[in-house]
């Protein structure tokens, strides 16, 4: 398979790689021109395409092929962790992304130990990018907003999204894949505390739970939108 | 809940920690005389327990309440993955020994890079039992030895294991929980190759995939996983 490349613009017949995709092209793998690449760009667009020209910074290419998929936002998943310490942040990001969840949100609650920093939230971008480029995904995982608890489940309830509270304890098997939007829950060690678990009771959340096991905030995010998903 | 611990002699009122259980214990979490611990063997029994003595390297407790539950080995998991680069490969024994897999064999196959090395594979065994300690299950997964995939296939043919292999590009839907015991093989980067994925097709494999997109060998691993896991 071609080597592929985030691309913003795609409605050129004559796309440029800029930045560390043109680095990445040039000095990392060493293409030269005529050489076949793949394009996207995390909208839905994805083309095949020529290396035509390699300057100083950019990359110029010649679109041989593109093709262009809407997005299904019927069925979409939000999940909203509360972000993992040192790597495990990164670590479970790359994996959402690569699984074909829509979007990160890191989630504040009342035991919440990691700050998200924003210089460690906007370095999530890239390695969201990795992960498509090295998965094949046409869509890109959105990172959002930090949010509390209590907005986040208002938000949920104004969209009509179901709510999953991933909790500790409660024996409900884990949820298999089911239509609509749906957002799904992870809190921090240590777990929600009550009176947060009441709060997304009275917002309609269902609980689900892994048997046997208390995982750890990247496993569950992980294990359940593996489940989730379609 | 009480600080956990592996102890692999659990028929005594007065169970022992040694080595580096003694050390987490005393050293690490500074735990006294008189506290509550929980003790599991890996092979179905937990034991409440109260530290009763600490010497240099060991620390003696007593037992107040036991529990055994034999494991159900109708529904088993094995995975059979090539063992991922770096640190991946411990992530995902992590992960796995967190999920609840019963085994995990590192595979063999014409397109392995990674040989997995004796020694790396013996540390394994520490990330199961700190994955273990902290998720709270309460059988132990098991690390096989590595295996090449006709030695495999066989094996599972002649424990009528249901074998499913993971080969991207084929549209099937991830399969979901199923009854008795099942082997998941996960091939490494760049696929099984044609003869491998005809060899796993004579020995009646299912193959599955994953949708619109190509994950990386500890991603399979733990999103499908989380699919066949009951």
């Amino acid at each position: 398979m071609a080597d592929r490349f985030f691309c913003d613009d795609l409605t050129s017949d004559k796309p440029c790689l800029s930045g560390t995709e043109a680095h990445h092209a040039v000095h990392v793998l060493r293409l030269k021109c005529g050489q076949s690449i793949q394009l996207f760009d995390g909208v839905g667009t994805v083309a095949e395409a020529v290396i035509e020209d390699i300057q100083r910074a950019r990359v110029i290419a010649r679109a041989t092929a593109t093709s262009f998929i809407q997005k299904d936002t019927q069925n979409s998943l939000t999940v909203a962790a509360v972000p993992p310490k040192g790597d495990r942040l990164k670590w479970m990001v790359e994996k959402l992304t690569e699984l074909g969840v829509d979007t990160y949100v890191p989630l504040l609650t009342e035991r919440s130990v990691v700050d998200p920093r924003k210089s460690k939230l906007d370095k999530l971008a890239t390695t969201v990018t990795a992960a498509m480029k090295q998965s094949g995904r046409r869509w890109r995982m959105e990172i959002g907003e930090p949010q509390t608890l209590p907005l986040l489940l208002q938000h949920c309830k104004d969209s009509d999204d179901t709510i999953l509270l991933a909790h500790p304890g409660n024996a409900t098997e884990p949820t298999e894949a089911e239509a609509g939007g749906r957002t799904l829950l992870i809190g921090p060690e240590g777990g929600f505390t009550e009176s947060e678990v009441q709060l997304a009771a009275d917002h309609n959340a269902r609980q689900i739970a892994w048997p046997d096991s208390i995982l750890r905030i990247e496993t569950a995010a992980i294990a359940f939108a593996a489940r989730l998903l379609r």
